[in-house]
């Protein structure tokens, strides 16, 4: 994960010293799909997004598949990070890429600008019916442990304080991979990259933990890949919590030491 | 500011209780221009944005300001809030709106899906040349204040801890105004929107607080509207520290009520 160091100047008890501080670098990725079609190549750009650079194939992957862009590794014939701040992913000949559900299917966020296609009808569910059932339990014991063990993994935090983090678990409690960004969907789109580039979505057997707010995109995302259970360190909104009632889900929110909140699904904390 | 009471379950020293816990509501606002153009009307739909309901007037304002899309309120003819997410704005007779500029001057977010004209260049500076001088200067003491002064004035921050806020102070430490919302672009938004509707920009005598991290967005959003200062609870990005070095805004960070660190502009510090 990529950090710089820049001299400031610190502030304390009435004292100015000059220091050193350890900053998340933020750059914006291109992700661009190139595709044949009719006989002739086309390349089309499908996102940028603000990220820390590091694991960028993975958030690629995993941006192009939890957006309903993308369903399988099969799909893609090659991946070119051609600089820095571009990916160029190649889709096999013969894979029809349905360009008008592409753009059915996407929704702005508040920091996004201007796109044509925008309408509140985009932003809905971009998977056909997720999956209804799930039949995976996990003891409150478990909970309480993730985020001591999210913490110590997440070593970078500790150092910048500026960067979220998504972590998978298995039902044993064991934890299994963590990803992190600058921007909470890019944590997520990462860490669910890594699954989808080993073909080992969907994950119906993982509890995903989230070290920040439980907001709607990250609960659609995690549907796409059928994670049952979701772990949140801050509040859900609203919308979140709706979203993981007709998807099924299990949301914890305000997971600490001794104590969380159930929002939705708590039939499967045992 | 709206929120909702939902009934979850709270695990805490091994006890489940069923409680009525506070949501702050997320909802998506659709945002439209209404443009005349050769004698024919057209209605251009330029963002979703997910953002807690309220002072949506504001935000499609700010939003619109912030994005390089209008530069005055006496551009718009009249705003229409169709329904409760859904907002339409006409721009005056007369008015051109030079379409090729929007769509050159827009970003994508981590949580944006397909935009037909993503680029990278499309992330600059959307304002030709921002104001490279201010002669603002505050007190350390003051800086020190803005923490508790917020606090006080984020009622709702306590109730759901799901919110983020920006708020505007005056030189002498005096709170201005208080903006929030489950999105920290919205609530910066929603703040810019107020000083644009009332032709208050630029906000050339102000410091702006942020109640969480400091992206890229936030820091290009506050120079839009040529504000000197920025003081942020948490982190910055590496490339919010380059972009307010080059807009000649000084940043600070981890603002406590004891200490805080200077990244850029400390000659505004006295």
């Amino acid at each position: 994960m990529k950090t710089v160091q820049i001299p400031i100047i610190r502030y304390k008890d009435n004292e100015l010293i000059a220091v050193n501080d350890t900053l998340a670098v933020e750059e914006p990725l291109e992700i661009s799909l190139l595709y044949e079609k009719e006989g002739v190549f086309h390349q089309k750009n499908i996102s940028i997004t603000m990220r820390t650079p590091g694991n960028d194939v993975h958030l690629a992957l995993g941006f192009l598949f939890t957006e309903g862009i993308l369903s399988s590794f099969s799909q893609i014939d090659n991946i070119h990070q051609i600089s820095e701040n571009q990916i160029i992913i190649k889709i096999k000949k013969g894979f029809s890429l349905n360009l008008s559900n592409i753009e059915r299917h996407f929704y702005t966020s508040s920091s996004c600008g201007v796109c044509g296609k925008s309408s509140i009808e985009a932003i809905q569910t971009l998977k056909d019916g997720y999956v209804s059932y799930y039949g995976l339990k996990i003891s409150k014991e478990i909970i309480l442990t993730f985020n001591e063990q999210v913490r110590k993994a997440q070593i970078i935090f500790e150092s910048t304080g500026g960067l979220h983090a998504s972590a998978l678990f298995s039902a044993s409690g064991n934890f299994i991979h963590l990803a992190e960004d600058v921007g909470r969907h890019n944590a997520l789109d990462k860490l669910i990259g890594i699954f989808f580039s080993q073909n080992e979505l969907p994950l119906t057997e993982h509890i995903l933990f989230l070290s920040g707010r439980a907001s709607f995109e990250l609960i659609q995302k995690a549907a796409m890949a059928e994670i049952p259970i979701i772990c949140a360190l801050g509040a859900p909104s609203s919308l979140a919590v709706k979203l993981a009632g007709e998807t099924n889900t299990t949301l914890i929110g305000f997971v600490k030491a001794n104590s969380f909140n159930i929002y939705t699904g708590a039939e499967r904390i045992i």
